[in-house]
């Protein structure tokens, strides 16, 4: 057997095989965006009984992997997620892996899926996992601060907007309505036309709703903030901590308040 | 709150956002080949203190999660691993994610690296899992079935070149040789002197080795050895198994043996 | 001034400026095909008054610029060309610009206007060149001899649907029939209808129709006649001639005649 | 023969023939430049007599195609030539071809090549054109305004090391030794150095040479300048000048004087 190795050992040629790598190499100088969307949550939900139209606990898993993401990659400065989606935002010249599409998406997805696993019990003690979860990724460069920004905006309007739609929508299933009936119900209402029903018909203050849920969570190193700096006594050396806080990215004031995580110059 | 997102609706254009993605997309009728790797696994090794050269749980660990993801990915037709590296084959005209690349490599590493946390358990009872596992993964095409079977053979090639000094090594390193006058005594050594080495001065016959450690592990479905093919009696239907097999898929042989598994006609 | 220059030349960077390039490299083995359209042609033709549906000379100048690109390019195994169009396939281990997509696009699209210009005279003693003649060009690869052969048949398919239906358009509009006249006439037509139409109304039988019209253009090396190797009495050697044909090419008996053309090990 | 095609016809596939396109889009908000380099022009300038280190008439002829690249290109903002390179900027925003590579490069260096050989008896009106002069293109992207301006710092700077010296190298060699010879001697040795060795052994003082050679050609539509544009009475309304300049692009100064070309609103 081994002979046969060795003469095969002669015939194959790695420098031949290599050419057929075609790395994608992003844009330097742009921000990247690696976002990664649930595969098949819809079943993974039903399947392990999530509540609607949010999981708080679920959400807090998501969360809670995203911060475990940005301890771990040094060049991701901000994150935002909604759902079952999580953005993820590299530095501008960061050389994470050359800066090779592949890799970039791939580690963070991996790492990410693995965390959901590790720390599901943590946050569904009385749940078992029965399915692996998976998300699917990619990234996406903006040539400047101004279109990421908009990028960022994009997603937390998403976020309202399909928060807003599915709040009425489970209200209406659970008050004992199809789910194409609700559906048909809500077709073409406008915002101000879902809060009224929230209203009227269940007495719901939109803007009371957990506001993780109104607004998403944004994860970063709070740099800023000197109450979330805090001396690591085992290495003896000042460390930030990554915060999860729940609030409107949209509006300039967030990043005037944090000025250091969209600085070009850290 | 609500009215500012009112107002910034209008602001965001997704359609502008979105035509910053750029999906690259696989060359049609050929071969997709996704290749993982352990990130880190030196250091993930070690944490775990995994057996050295080889660590037979871990090994039958990382083929339970390549059994898995041919389960659940049906372009996925043949996969070989060895040590943490596993490549999954999707067939010539796979539609899947479009062949977008980022999509096939980002759900199939994370899909591995889920299962990977869920059956630790079932590999290492004893043993606690203390750090996410994580793989970077990129997908190659192969424009003809005799490139990809290069590919195949190049990798078990590796296989038997990484077991070989791996073997050499790691019995020096316990007869008491610093890790460094190890590869020192094994530099510029043949294939023969190593297999000496090993035969003179630990009595090990390379040939008597566990079959996995030498050859790596080929997972798919056996479709041509009816006693792989059982009745699921619950769906009442005759169903194919997936296997591993630890077998020479540089010679013709096997190929001639599954005609099924590179067959474009499937 | 050269002052200005001298503290300016140590701020350029050039390693960061080039880090910008992006080289998209050709799949290794696989054919080549370079497709280069005429640009606003349409004017182009009316400016220089082509004759319609077809212009013998302006077709045969279209010709001159491939036999010439094949002579420059030693790549270039084989080209087809229709109306202001044509397709130069090369080799499939071709190293040509280092399979650079940029590369090897821009150089053929180049030479073969360069050339149009240069040869124009030749073609059309009388006009006066009036305009640039301009091309768009792309590269796209195909895994396959089959494939390949599929897109010129793909190619000489058209060049028939489109000659068959131009000949019934400017016969129809030479009779008096306005141009959107013409186009209802022929809405939906067959190609039977087409032919029924030339024999009868005009008494064209169109398979006496010129055959370049009918089957565009091949050019190629003709190694297997040896009619078409000549001595070069300079050069002291044997040397092969660019010939230019007018044959089908969708049939096998083309390929079987010319064995070497497509063939990889050449 | 046409019943073989009508069989034929249906055989053929088009959109999977298509399929096989991939086409490279450049990432949007970005300044595309597209830089084309006379192939073997080395070889092209001997066979055609080229005055040595510059030839005036042959610069002059690349301008005028520049100009008119700029006159059709209505996207193309800004151009830098020197020697047998150009280098064409694009707006931000263009949507040139839908910002594809390959015809955004294509059709540029196809029209670039055309204009070359029908201007060149306006240059050389007692030479003949000898040979098919051709250039390869390719296009990259620069995110910001800043990096484009430090691209074409770049090339003005490559432009004077250059022409430094080839200024040498050239009055070496006339002065009787050998193109190794003058290699050699001028291997090493700095700006200065040069400057002092045609001052002092030929008597040049570099400044006294054409601003052309030193500087390079900047191509662009004056909008600023009011002499520049003029009233075209033919069509009854005023119009822009296309004008060749050679000046100082590194510095502030340029850039502040001619706002417009670079203004992103515009």
């Amino acid at each position: 057997e081994l002979g046969g190795f060795e003469e095969d050992i002669n015939k194959v040629k790695p420098e031949y095989l290599k050419s057929f790598v075609f790395e994608r190499k992003l844009m330097p100088s742009t921000w990247i965006v690696v976002r990664i969307d649930g595969r098949h949550f819809h079943g993974f939900s039903e399947v392990h009984e999530f509540e609607k139209p949010n999981d708080g606990q679920a959400l807090n898993l998501m969360n809670s992997c995203a911060v475990a993401v940005i301890e771990e990659f040094q060049d991701v400065v901000f994150s935002y997620g909604v759902s079952d989606e999580f953005s993820f935002v590299l530095k501008k010249d960061s050389q994470f892996h050359e800066r090779h599409a592949s890799g970039i998406v791939s580690v963070i997805v991996s790492f990410f899926s693995s965390k959901y696993v590790m720390n599901w019990k943590d946050f569904f003690p009385q749940k078992e996992l029965k399915k692996p979860p998976s998300f699917d990724g990619r990234a996406v460069c903006y040539p400047s601060t101004e279109i990421l920004r908009d990028y960022l905006a994009w997603r937390q309007v998403d976020c309202h907007i399909n928060n807003q739609y599915n709040t009425c929508f489970w209200m209406l299933v659970k008050s004992g309505k199809s789910k194409s009936e609700a559906q048909d119900y809500l077709q073409g209402t406008r915002a101000q036309e879902k809060n009224e029903l929230l209203a009227l018909q269940f007495g719901i203050d939109y803007q009371t709703l957990p506001v993780m849920f109104r607004q998403g969570s944004s994860v970063f190193w709070d740099k800023e903030d000197p109450t979330k700096i805090y001396n690591d006594e085992r290495e003896g050396k000042c460390r930030k901590k990554v915060v999860v806080e729940h609030c409107n990215i949209i509006q300039q004031s967030f990043w005037k308040a944090h000025p250091s995580i969209l600085d070009e110059k850290y």
